[in-house]
């Protein structure tokens, strides 16, 4: 892994600033050397870039805070959650403060006649889940990770059930957000739906840190399906599970999650989680919510559409541990393909979304790229939605094998750009994506600069994400 | 109806945009009174304001030509699509030019596989799912009248399908503006779901083009399901109603429509649509969509919970036409009140929209209000939402009866407020909920302020609406 970049020729912190955050969080504010690293490091491609300072705010108020100290001074404010993003998106590329509000964990409100809730933005979805556990209610997004809400709202996740309950975007009421000055301002009220005047809660899900802080976030909340089932089918090849997923959407089978794994990627899984009973082949878990009678509807149907399609047996799983046992496989996917990893070894993540038409074609293409290369990576896929992740493995500190892995992600950004796709379904544009963004939508991105020296003038909230300004 | 405002005071149109517009439109372009007198009214309560001249863009290129013309002499532009918005949008406040976009009326792109769809802005939704008919797919968002999709977006429109199929928010992917400077800028890629960058689709909807025009829409269609049913049903009183909605929406039923009617609306629009067979109370419409064996156990578990808070008989409309004939009523409802409305009576619509569990209650009181000023409205109300619309009928004419109407409105939009609703479901600000948006939002206005200076620094692009600069 390349060396950490510490500061980065930025200007070392104020000490007026020092003293200000020192004074206002006592050791809730640090300079230490490891904090730093924790906080400024990136996947492994991305070179870690350590923040000068942690600031741990508890509270809206003390974000406030924080932010108006660091605005004072023109020091860039790195918003950061539990440091699950992929695309870089808490390196603290131009020096500055990390803003860490993991210690906001508290619900703050659960309603469970209007199914939403009120959580500070460090609690994490899981935690979330934990707590509802006796209302009957849940929260379905679930990108993998156990990340914040905040920092899930801020990268606009989604991942595996967006199919049946949509993304962040569309489970997002309304948010706390410390702007750029230090004013908080509430995006929405709680009201289901709305007209009143522009959707800021939907300007800042997504805005990645770079218009400000959020600092507690409105949910949508779902019942907890009466029942539940889950199942896995292998299929001849990539296309027949493509389309039996884009027909089960057609026919409107409300199925709730529907992961596509190639062959790899199963092998990978299945290795990793001693899932012996599987066949070892281009692959769809899906999962089933509804009534009793409706979950038995839905599987026929879908597993009838999937014998057209030449599917195998469907391997069922209506008992909570073996869904669990399942879903776990499927969640540890990057570390099962970590495990096949060699020493120096690491994996690079991609995101493309393409319309779902396109999605056979555009993994097949891709896979046919990769094998060229000689380099390794499975193909794991939110099928409903035409999303797709490789996890391509490789030795990103030798140069020629960084750039092999880097040209594949590469052709793979303009393939699904040209297929109408975008080159994030997800994970968001980071540092990274910075050019595939203005190439995806040229003008469109003079409108967001626009908007960011509007409320961020002086550039300090993420700089560095995003935009070029 | 108050008198019509012309210019308002306005600088008249410079000659040489007139000749630009000319030479640009030929006949397209005109100043005559009648088509300005079209484009310039309201409803009842907003006096009419009529545009300078008016202008028919047919494509996103003329559209274009136009903007930049109008930017040139700083002269407002008003989009207009149907003229079927209810809070004053396309009056001219300002003067300038009424920018028709109506004989945008392509439907450029069906995608059946992906279920998805492009059209330009002047496609009204009854024109789209006519088009689409064949293709076995439909657009659901429903707001009633046959409003055009670039207007419904303009708008965030939603209407009786949002509890299922959720509101125009959720429902656009993409969409072509043409900016205040005549730029023109694609929003978003066609893939489902994307985290490239700020959120810039769901900005322009319900941007009421005071940021730009909406010339092409990109939606989600969904299948036609295999069955649909739709049942009325009375209830001894508006809280049970309620209620029933709340656990139907809790239990994870996936009702497609929930309508309450209270009693006045109920007999308004049975009298007007001559269905005897009802009782005359407080009253819900729905509608189940799925397969034939989902509808019906949708329908039974929604009827037990319905008997459970006192509901009397179903009565049932499985058959096309006698569901035609039910939602007709209930669509007719606007004009079925003014049909109960005496010469000289108009009648002003209200949006509020509040957390569902506080809907019976919000109702109540403002019902309470209503009794005590002698004046008259149904209640008609989108239950799974927690949004309702009054129609209060009132001679506006008349100082005194339209100051009442006013105050009524006045304390309902507070008293949604108080209980964290909003001010406006699906009918957006205008003209006329500008100081409302500031209580509700606050700061947040600012926000938009800044987004608007950012991307309409002239105050060219709908002037007057959402905000006060």
């Amino acid at each position: 892994m390349s060396l950490a970049v510490d500061n980065n020729g930025a200007q070392p912190l104020p000490e007026s600033l020092i003293a200000t955050l020192t004074e206002l969080l006592g050791e809730r504010f640090t300079m230490s050397n490891s904090v730093r690293e924790h906080h400024g490091k990136g996947e492994a491609y991305h070179t870690a870039a350590l923040p000068d300072g942690v600031a741990y705010g508890n509270s809206t108020d003390e974000v406030s805070a924080i932010v108006k100290a660091c605005a004072a001074h023109g020091t860039p404010v790195i918003p950061y959650g539990t440091g699950t993003a992929l695309e870089g998106h808490t390196l603290a590329l131009r020096g500055g403060i990390s803003l860490d509000v993991s210690g906001m964990d508290q619900v703050i409100r659960v309603s469970p006649e209007d199914m939403d809730c009120t959580v500070q933005a460090g609690v994490t979805r899981n935690q979330l889940n934990e707590y509802l556990r006796d209302t009957g209610l849940f929260f379905p997004v679930d990108p993998g990770a156990d990340a914040s809400l905040g920092g899930m709202s801020a990268t606009r996740a989604s991942g595996t059930t967006t199919v049946r309950y949509g993304a962040m975007r569309e489970n997002v009421l309304a948010l706390t957000v410390v702007l750029a000055d230090g004013r908080v301002i509430q995006t929405a009220r709680r009201a289901r739906k709305s007209s009143a005047g522009y959707d800021l809660t939907r300007l800042f899900v997504g805005s990645e840190g770079t218009l400000g802080v959020i600092t507690e976030v409105t949910l949508r909340l779902f019942g907890i399906p009466e029942a539940t089932q889950a199942a896995v089918c292998s299929f001849p090849d990539l296309e027949s599970a493509v389309n039996t997923v884009i027909t089960v959407v057609q026919c409107g089978i409300p199925i709730a999650r529907c992961e596509l794994l190639d062959k790899t990627g199963m092998k990978m899984i299945c290795d990793y989680g001693k899932l012996d009973d599987y066949t070892i082949g281009d692959t769809l878990f899906m999962e089933f919510h509804g009534s009793e009678a409706g979950v038995t509807e839905q599987a026929a149907q879908v597993q009838a559409i999937a014998a057209d399609y030449g599917a195998g047996d469907f391997k069922w799983a209506s008992k909570p541990e073996d869904r669990t046992k399942l879903w776990e496989a499927r969640h540890n996917g990057h570390y099962a393909i970590l495990a096949t990893a060699k020493p120096g070894q690491n994996v690079m993540a991609t995101d493309v979304c393409v319309p779902v038409s396109r999605l056979a074609e555009c993994i097949l293409a891709t896979k046919e790229d990769l094998e060229q290369s000689g380099l390794v990576s499975p193909f794991v896929g939110h099928a409903g939605d035409g999303n797709f992740h490789m996890s391509i493995i490789a030795n990103y500190d030798d140069e020629a094998e960084n750039k092999l892995a880097h040209d594949i992600h590469d052709r793979l950004v303009h393939r699904a750009q040209d297929m109408e796709g975008t080159c994030t379904g997800e994970h968001g544009i980071g540092s990274g994506k910075i050019d595939y963004l203005e190439e995806e939508l040229g003008g469109a991105v003079d409108v967001m600069r626009a908007v960011k020296r509007a409320l961020d003038p002086d550039n300090i909230m993420n700089p560095g994400k995003i935009l070029r300004l």
